[in-house]
């Protein structure tokens, strides 16, 4: 007994029923009196989660993220409070900062207030160290929690996935094919999403044989202007590189502002690959070459999966988005 | 009698009544007994809308904007939900997109859930049309609305503004002083603020004896790609200019790749000032020389503002910050 049957006897789409477990306005009377008729027919009962019908719900979840000015998190929470709105839910919004004493305070306090859910926007949400996120699994006792673009091993915990791994793979390799042999790899965090990137890039290069040299490999706070200096110390200290893969725009940025400070031709003499594909890739002079990491399907992707555990349906714990290599001019390829 | 006085009384700071008011459990037990104990004994009442005591408020705010992917607004939602935290207020997000029909709609949802205060942020929020706001005004009766870089006349509407008029005056002085004769204008709203950026273009230019010619100023939408190609079209169009002023980083980023595509020399033959200092300003070679519009002050001033609203202080109905003129290296100056 499930929500397609309630759906099926109804005569009506399984929007609506979802749209009558949440007490959604926008369904008629007659629609609403019809389902919960059916409902009570077939003796279905919604999931422990689906607590619409206004009974015990507050109609809200809590989205929490580390910097909502970041420009990346910032799309993020656009889409995931207008796929919310779409489905007559509130979104409290809660910017956390990095510290983990600072999460895990104000995750508490989100739980105080009822939330029907909670969403972890970013990568950077989840800890490195395991026991360091027992207070996330412990919250999912009690309300479903979802990642975008996280991973953490738990019930009733779901994420949605960019493969990040398989992007800079193919990059590395689009790199590799249109000639060049000396990639440098920027990051700038050591992240599920920094950790993915990383192991892609390795493995295009050990795939066609190359060594992985570590001195090709670089951590880089998240700055335009810091991916500027390194670069240029870099090329100061005699490291010869013709590529430069990035896991964020801003860093390609940084790389491009290099290349014209050290009188390097892009892409003839340097070619530079971007991350976000976000508005950073076409401030520049040649635009930038970048993957999109589809931050707008991620959310709806997480929203649907969300009403899909609030009506009780059978989801996946685990959705993984392709991300596109979107070709502009810092490339040869 | 105000809150100043239980203060004086209690022997305790403003923050600290404030804090007992608004039912922050950061107060000891002892202290909110003293607090509350002058309070009775001064027959102090807080003003209808310092709901606190945990009687009859949620602790939640309502934050409205456009769109809070846009990277100004993207700052300011940031700053408005840290310094509400700080306070112990939630923060409900609200994404209205631009159409006045969404916005309305939005705003009498978040009514309905009974927020303590409502913050509308960003000039665009505001309609040109004064019956268009009406039920912002109506809503005002029950609730104090927050204006962040907004004016709305209205008993109980507080608006918090850069000065924006200045801040395009200064700088349009500047570049005339920098040698600068035919400075092109361009803007990407009729907002109350982008009129005010406007009317400090135009009185700079009349204050010097100089005419203002019509044809120097433009319209154009928020997007990099289409500043570039509207200074292209008119560059051949015939029209001279040796330097343009934006109301928006994203058209200065347009008019520094325009520049590149039409060969033309920065700041020599063509200076560039941008507006708000985001981190667009440091992506282009030169860097942009950006009116730094002061969001974070805008929206720690606006908080402040609000908690003197709940407290029943005496409060400005509307402050105004400078902004300042950052010099890099797309100006003579």
């Amino acid at each position: 007994m499930n929500i397609y049957d309630v759906s099926e006897k109804a005569g009506v789409s399984i929007a609506t029923v979802s749209r009558v477990l949440n007490g959604n306005p926008n369904v008629s009377d007659r629609t609403r009196s019809r389902v919960l008729k059916v409902m009570d027919e077939l003796g279905y009962t919604p999931n422990v989660f689906a607590r619409g019908l206004g009974l015990g719900t507050i109609q809200t979840v809590g989205i929490m993220c580390s910097d909502s000015s970041d420009p990346y998190l910032a799309h993020a929470i656009y889409y995931l409070e207008r796929g919310l709105k779409d489905y007559g839910y509130d979104s409290i919004l809660c910017c956390t900062g990095s510290l983990l004493d600072n999460k895990r305070q104000y995750f508490d306090l989100l739980r105080s207030k009822k939330v029907d859910a909670i969403i972890l926007a970013g990568s950077k949400f989840i800890e490195p160290r395991v026991r360091d996120n027992g207070y996330i699994l412990e919250a999912a006792r009690e309300i479903p929690i979802m990642l975008v673009n996280g991973f953490l091993e738990g019930e009733n915990i779901y994420s949605t996935l960019c493969d990040d791994r398989m992007a800079t793979y193919k990059a590395t390799r689009e790199l590799l094919q249109s000639g060049c042999r000396q990639i440098l790899y920027l990051f700038t965090s050591f992240s599920y999403s920094g950790t993915c990137k990383l192991k892609g890039y390795r493995d295009a290069l050990t795939g066609q044989g190359l060594s992985v040299r570590e001195d090709y490999i670089h951590h880089c706070p998240k700055d335009i202007l810091a991916a500027r200096e390194l670069l240029l110390s870099l090329h100061e200290s005699g490291l010869h590189f013709d590529a430069v893969l990035t896991s964020d725009d801003t860093l390609a940025v940084g790389a491009v502002k290099y290349a014209h400070a050290a009188g390097r031709r892009i892409p003839d003499d340097l070619s530079i690959v971007g991350y976000n594909n976000s508005s950073y890739a076409v401030c520049t002079d040649p635009e930038l070459t970048s993957i999109d990491s589809k931050v707008e399907a991620l959310c709806t992707t997480t929203i649907n999966t969300l009403m899909g555990v609030f009506n009780g349906g059978n989801v996946p714990v685990r959705t993984t988005i392709a991300a596109d290599l979107i070709k502009r001019a810092t490339t040869r390829f």
